[in-house]
């Protein structure tokens, strides 16, 4: 009889819906053909990274001394790195970072299990809104805090701050948000940012604690249109926490590289960033990768060619919604969140998959009766897929 | 008053003593010249990574996708990858690994950070053997465990038995060891470990209990006499968890690779490696990096120049000795363990600065009373700290 983690065990042993799914599409294709499957299952970049980072790697190793290049680095990330990255955030966002508040991570699930680990006691709670990564409950509960979450505003899928004020309580130590979100695409509007950081700071100010921001923007650059703005909340509430990866914009999401930005604004920041060091340290993150790091500091402001993602979004959203699906119309990301046409989004795709349509239901956001569809596919494939998503929805007609 | 996790702000304020000494040298490096310091603080390779390891980088940019090569892999790692190591453990132990007991990780830290969370309840108890690496403590206490410290054998820096066997109780959950060793370079005898694991085993029957033995094998590689043997656990011992890092043997400390394997051999074995899983899951590792992971499979049985090391020992040891410091041979790893002449080893560092000799005091490695002298530095720099070795010794004659 052994007597391990529990908690570890159940969680290395619950298989998540999505890789069900993708497990089956792997089956499926074997079986008809992989030009015969539609699989809008996975959340992976399906462009390439710019060649701007390939290049990079090769300059390193061309012209970096082999012990600088492949060695560990400050546990905060090398101190360039930062200061290029600073300097990045600034021109883009005014936004009065330093290269002292930054803190360089493996990707945006260390930068989330860091930021809790450093503001997290037991028994605190993490507020998140509906739809959210599912990991995030994971992250929440692994740093010793319960997870409150946020009816889902199904209207826009922007934040009903009514239903926010009241998840907030005196034990709230952070509240996470992801803007462009995943599963919807959804982009929270700068009056509503607005109207959140309010709400925060009026809670904060009565409850007299302070009540972390973490803000994880992994889908920051994917947005497809000129007039979506995504703002940078460092500048709107002073007790901010970025979280951020360059997975999604670099399509490097095995490199495992991004950072966090500590808002030099918050009361104690030297001290909040402290715990961001000591939460990385105890979670066994000596360093980034430290020939990413320096690969990332060099393109910065780039990003892969996202207009294929552009071209698929308008594509699905046009003829779906014409077809007669309901959908929020996704300002980025790379995610279509549709309404399941019965209320059992599982059910419903399970019918899906008699038209080798393989779509994610959206139980496992939080957010019951709707399914995600990841377009960072083949345009070719969107356009193959279309005449069974058609047929799908006459079944319910 | 912020309120945030005060346990991780004090272990991102400690700082460090090695790091303290490495900043002293800095400045002092700046004041008179970094060839008049002799700077033995560092563990940080001091060769290049074999240019195999950049050949294999330039080959997967030219070869590889870019989707694939810089996109997740598994959580649990390539599979090729996994296979190719398993292979080369096979190769070399006989262990009967197979791809599926192998876990890629972050680097050594990560695999004892994900390994500790795996295994470890709230107020188990993880046994480590002095003197060890600090930071054991760090992944302990974080994991929920106490630490149990086995006063060190300051005869042979081998493990004196009894008082292992006397730090094991119903609560042990866990043993780490680390052989060729941190600080002393000392590699464990054959006969010592067997003796060692027939106390786990005896232990464990009597309790009722598994006591699960990771060994923390970052220094493998790093051994310089035909003779030295440094045997494979998971052969010895069924509840063997081994921590591998490919930081040191292939000098890429900053690239964070390594793996943990769980021995198949142990009781839910399969339970076990889930629970690894899910513990990388819960600390934020969504995988190893992907690249590398793919570097350290093509250079498996590959090892940096360690000559050099090789070399530097001779010298330091040779010297040292034949000056009158006192000091077990070191089998393997980069560090010499030296008795510092008066009982307080801080006191005795401080009095080795005024020749410009930067040493750590053992105290923050569980046994107090020595210095560690990391020789992963030039040859010249030890040739040219000879007469200041001498000098320091001669104050205490």
């Amino acid at each position: 009889m052994i007597n391990i983690n529990k908690k570890a065990e159940s969680l290395g042993k619950v298989r998540s819906v999505i890789r069900d799914i993708f497990e089956y599409g792997n089956a499926r294709r074997k079986e008809i053909g992989a030009e015969n499957v539609y699989d809008f299952s996975l959340g992976n970049p399906s462009v390439p990274a710019p060649e701007a980072v390939d290049g990079a790697i090769r300059d390193l190793l061309d012209n970096c001394d082999s012990v600088a290049l492949h060695g560990y680095t400050s546990a905060v990330g090398d101190e360039t790195v930062r200061s290029l990255i600073a300097d990045d955030i600034n021109r883009r966002f005014d936004a009065g970072v330093t290269k002292d508040d930054i803190y360089m991570t493996c990707g945006a699930a260390a930068s989330l299990t860091v930021s809790l680990g450093a503001v997290v006691n037991d028994g605190d709670e993490v507020v998140a809104i509906a739809p959210f990564f599912p990991e995030y409950r994971v992250f929440a509960e692994a740093a010793g805090a319960k997870l409150v979450v946020v009816p889902a505003d199904t209207e826009s899928f922007q934040v009903d701050i009514a239903s926010f004020g009241n998840a907030l309580t005196p034990k709230t130590k952070a509240v996470i948000i992801n803007t462009p979100n995943n599963p919807t695409g959804a982009v929270i509007k700068r009056d509503r940012l607005e109207a959140l950081c309010e709400v925060l700071k009026k809670k904060a100010a009565q409850f007299g604690t302070h009540i972390y921001l973490i803000s994880d923007e992994p889908y920051r650059e994917l947005v497809y249109d000129d007039a979506t703005e995504v703002p940078y909340v460092v500048n709107m509430y002073d007790d901010t926490i970025v979280c951020y990866s360059f997975s999604k914009s670099l399509s490097l999401p095995g490199e495992r590289i991004g950072y966090i930005v500590v808002s030099n604004r918050m009361e104690g920041c030297r001290d909040v960033y402290a715990a961001v060091c000591g939460s990385g340290r105890a979670l066994g993150f000596v360093c980034a990768p430290s020939t990413m790091q320096r690969v990332v500091s060099r393109c910065l402001g780039m990003t892969s060619d996202i207009s294929v993602y552009k071209t698929n979004r308008d594509l699905l959203y046009e003829n779906l919604t014409s077809y007669g699906y309901e959908c929020v119309y996704p300002d980025g990301a790379f995610y279509l969140f549709v309404k399941s046409p019965e209320a059992d989004a599982t059910a419903f795709c399970e019918r899906a998959k008699k038209y080798e349509l393989l779509l994610v239901p959206s139980d496992s956001f939080g957010c019951p009766g709707y399914v995600r569809i990841s377009y960072c596919v083949s345009t070719d494939m969107i356009k193959r897929s279309l005449p069974s998503f058609k047929a799908l929805i006459e079944e319910y007609k």
